[in-house]
């Protein structure tokens, strides 16, 4: 038995420390974050037992668990290396390649696991954390191969106590392929609520026709913009990409209906159907 | 008690057809689809009685449901009338003004009365219709005063064995805010999987990681194109409006990552928030 620390205690790290507790993996989990009153609503909620400073956290925990903004995760992830000894960091973050390379000739590098869950809801903070949060849901293991064995065994063990399913990929792989599965999701939603309420303000009475279909499309956009502002950041070059590319799907279906090409609307929206293969 | 003809046997027509069975509101069912597969399957999963013409139809039923794609409305509606002695025609068809207009001078107008159910899902055909599809969603009354008073209360006696809650629109109403609050999702689900199929040709593996955020913005990419296709074509003018309006709210999020204004990102995301206010 160990302890644990939760570096930023909201809905990602809320939910590993919850599942945790309830395995009875664990002593005490130590909570870190810059704001005191998510430190105060985890504590009263139950899954830290107590408030921490990074340097306590450090001292007292065999694992330290980064769940923290990624830019946060930036700032202390080489902070944290420094001060480190056998202890494991894992970093739960959304982006993978400009913190991997920030510390990849670290002297310490083999104490740090890139684990990212894939997993979350739209809303954030201590509150919207839930013990199955991640039941079969994929953890990918981000460079693994650079992680010490043992620093890798305890994450992975943990990781089975989520009930997760895993993957193994690249820095590179990772931040692509999640700009293509999340990161884009998120944006069209933000995007899709700005184009509402904008009209909405001429408009009036718009919502009341809002069915499942638009909840669904827009739900995303209720994310938190301090937790997303960083991913966009830090997955620049890759949100551009794929933001580019799906500007140019929408401005195709609009060129159709401009042209009352139907045939060829006929044929993207057809095209598009083959999403049936992926999603049940 | 009375026949009930429901012209088009897919998802809406048969879950329509389904709660009218389930409550005894209707004698016999007539079904009237161009695809007699269809029709076989909706009699085997028994929402009809019975195949029929469009002529058996309105010679044997009080009641004409039309719940075909929109085009097919557009040209079955004024034959309809044409024919139409005392029974209620009951456009339930996702786009109103065009067919309106067509319709609007015609002697026997006032036997048609234009309904919209608010409600669907992505699925499509006669294995698709659900019997509490409608309950508790919004039935649009369109241009309810041009209908005699005997056919509206026929219809609103069906919305209420629907159990839906009700709203009265004039056509340009209804066809701009379905386009901003219906429309406008299927076209951005579209794109996001054109977007990402796309990708997946050069990058494989790519949806491993696709969790539920990606499955909630994408589903209503497997909605059907026979369908479809006549909405936007029929909603031309708002659709263009809309899609516009959203590739420009895309573009400005993709300029404040692409010029590394994060202030302003974190804006935009933060004004889409306001969504909360309007979905739960």
């Amino acid at each position: 038995m160990m302890n644990i620390a939760i570096i930023g205690v909201g809905l990602i790290g809320g939910s590993v420390a919850m599942k945790l507790k309830e395995k009875k993996f664990c002593d005490q989990v130590f909570g870190v974050d810059k704001s005191d009153a998510n430190l105060t609503k985890a504590l009263q909620i139950g899954f830290i037992d107590q408030k921490a400073t990074l340097e306590e956290a450090l001292e007292k925990c065999k694992v330290i668990i980064l769940t923290a903004p990624v830019d946060a995760i930036i700032t202390l992830a080489p902070k944290l290396l420094d001060l480190v000894k056998d202890q494991v960091i894992i970093d739960m973050g959304s982006t993978k390649l400009n913190i991997l390379q920030l510390i990849s000739e670290h002297p310490n590098r083999g104490r740090y696991v890139a684990a990212h869950p894939m997993a979350g809801t739209e809303y954030s903070g201590p509150e919207a954390a839930l013990p199955n949060l991640f039941k079969d849901k994929m953890m990918v293991y981000v460079e693994a191969f650079k992680s010490d064995e043992d620093a890798f065994e305890l994450t992975d063990s943990i990781t089975e106590q989520l009930e997760m399913r895993t993957s193994f990929m690249t820095a590179e792989e990772h931040d692509t392929h999640t700009a293509y599965v999340s990161h884009i999701s998120h944006l069209t939603s933000f995007a899709l609520a700005l184009t509402v309420l904008e009209k909405e303000k001429s408009q009036g009475r718009i919502f009341e026709l809002a069915g499942s279909g638009f909840e669904s499309t827009v739900r995303l956009a209720k994310s938190s913009p301090d937790m997303w502002t960083p991913i966009f950041k830090q997955n620049r070059v890759n949100v551009l990409e794929v933001l580019e590319e799906n500007i140019k799907q929408l401005q195709a279906l609009k060129d159709a209906i401009q042209d009352e090409n139907y045939t060829q609307l006929h044929k993207l929206i057809k095209k598009s159907n083959k999403i049936k293969r992926i999603i049940k």
